[in-house]
């Protein structure tokens, strides 16, 4: 019987995150494999989730057979995530490669600005798409399968670019919330620095995840994993002491709204040409 | 009990099509309405798919919520499809907008030449995904929703560009096979001439679908017709009398080699983190 929130907390975040990490190597290795790859492509921002799918994809197939992307928009991306992104690359010995996206990005808000008005979330979109169109120019030309670096709390609650940073091949760490990844990547040498700094899709300048939802990952973790793994109603996750009702309702929110981005409606019609 | 292609062919493409049409204008209508969208966008390429679904747009939502974006690449789409899309465009009496995309496209490719070989397929996933991005700034800024064109033999073989053409938000005509396409195109009025020209997803110069396949989708729609629809097993679809064994093990091996493009693996790891 979960009372409060630090019994959550405890449940979600202490445990042996060694057959974890063994699982999702293996699961890597399998899909490397089955696919026949040559290279496994990843996008490289300096943020946690990158970070640690890229140590994931060393440890399992090795660097040699990873190339990771950095992908920097100038006068949006930060200069120190940028530098965070290298430091990363070069503890864990990749090669990398830096692609420059301001060029590619104002060339296509300068054709479409005749007809529509591109504001700040559209830009960032086309940012998020056109990393999408470069990381799979690269798998096909390399023979490769692209890595995505989704965690399970933007996946849930839709904060991601539909067909932009959730596009990819295989996705190693989508079933570990936000919290859990910050564990994985103590676990596999990832800096603290990493660790440490506020999440950032890197879509605007000065662009903050927590700010942007208005709740930080401290708050929708335990909420997403008292709902979702522990299988406790919202009505009752509200009861439990330490979890602001209010934020329920925000989490819950951003979930239905988002609804969109994951499915794939289309009208059924076989069986009436059928008769049946 | 089937014994011939000529029944499969019979089953599939002979019924009342107004139930049908019917069912996918009443889709359209729900999810124009649910989303609380203002416009619909399509991208319009002077084929069947994207005319048949731009009619059945109109029919259900009308073509003042309709944007069209006819968007070729110079050099590489014909001047034809072109002249068509045009055409379909003004006999269904909806707006659209001419986006040229060589600029944008060879834009990337220079950009990304230095590191990587840009040959002509991986140069078609580009043109492709480009347009994706074209039609979501479009329905960002003007809070629309995206219509895929994306039909049933399309989707099942997996010819399509991964997070290129197949990425929308509602797939009207999904469900039918391109033959059947073309029976609805026909009671919805689209020109003779697009219904019948060859397939084309435009993505190189002379690029024709049935080529690349090396089959014809007069010959694939029986094949998967008898396999998904009438539930018969492979090995038995084999057999009826005017189907080759050959064309069948070539369908199969399309449908499988493109399993990755509809799939979306990660390893599950919360039951071993809950101790499970």
């Amino acid at each position: 019987m979960i009372e409060n929130i630090e019994q959550i907390k405890k449940l979600m975040l202490t445990c042996d995150w060694q057959p974890v990490i063994k699982k999702i190597i293996g699961f890597i290795e399998k899909h490397f494999e089955q696919s026949r790859a040559k290279k496994i492509i990843i996008g490289l921002s300096g943020g946690i989730d990158s970070s640690t799918t890229l140590a994931l994809l060393i440890r399992s197939i090795g660097k040699e057979n990873v190339i990771a992307l950095v992908m920097p928009h100038y006068g949006i991306t930060e200069r120190e995530d940028l530098e965070d992104a290298y430091m990363v690359a070069d503890k864990f010995g990749v090669e990398y490669i830096n692609i420059e996206l301001a060029d590619i990005c104002s060339n296509i808000k300068h054709r479409l600005s005749p007809f529509i008005e591109i504001d700040k979330k559209t830009y960032g979109n086309i940012i998020a798409r056109t990393r999408m169109i470069v990381l799979y120019a690269f798998s096909n030309s390399m023979n490769g399968i692209v890595a995505g670096t989704s965690d399970k709390s933007e996946r849930t609650i839709g904060y991601f670019t539909k067909w932009g940073d959730a596009a990819a091949d295989i996705f190693p760490i989508v079933d570990l919330y936000k919290t859990q990844v910050r564990e994985v990547a103590r676990q596999l040498g990832v800096p603290n620095k990493i660790i440490m700094k506020p999440s950032s899709p890197g879509l605007w300048k000065g662009h903050l995840a927590e700010e942007e939802m208005g709740i930080t990952y401290d708050k929708i973790d335990p909420i997403l994993f008292a709902i979702n793994e522990l299988k406790i109603p919202p009505e009752k996750v509200k009861e439990i002491d330490g979890i602001d009702p209010i934020e329920v309702d925000h989490v819950i929110g951003m979930i239905e709204t988002s609804e969109h981005k994951k499915a794939y409606p289309y009208p059924k019609v076989q069986d009436i040409i059928k008769g049946e």
